[in-house]
């Protein structure tokens, strides 16, 4: 790798866009109140690839790839709670 | 790393199911002919962070992380379009 460093930043740019993309997406169901066109099975597999990126993060010993995974996982499962409540 | 062949299977599986999280997300839409509940914020973030991934991927040499991120964000751009021409 020519720098560590930079590799690190577009890591971590990358994990914060990525992250971040669910919260509109709880916003707009929570302003909607509606989340009909959303998929259950879409944030179910979600949740469950995310979980196994954060694994795959600890054992890469990659921070970016273990913080934003995690964040990312509790807003997907937000993200079904909502659907759960709203249909 | 105590076993990166380990590693890679988890990464793989992770990639595969975040991945394929899209797949039914797009049929939903197109069966439904609505994407009202989706945020095209939600997806024009992920396109955007997901191309950072891919480049991420490329830097670290991690190949789990370079071909699923390419591949979510074709299915992402295509949500997008979905949502363009239905609402």
């Amino acid at each position: 790798m020519l720098n560590p460093q930079i590799a690190n930043y577009i890591g971590l740019a990358a994990g914060g866009l990525t992250t971040a993309s669910y919260i509109p997406q709880v916003l707009r169901i929570l302003r909607q109140r509606s989340a009909k066109d959303i998929s259950v099975w879409m944030f179910l597999a979600l949740v469950t690839g995310l979980l196994l990126w954060a694994v795959y993060g600890v054992l890469i010993h990659s921070f970016p790839v273990i913080i934003t995974n995690i964040i990312s996982l509790l807003l997907a499962a937000a993200v079904i709670v909502l659907k759960k409540k709203y249909g």
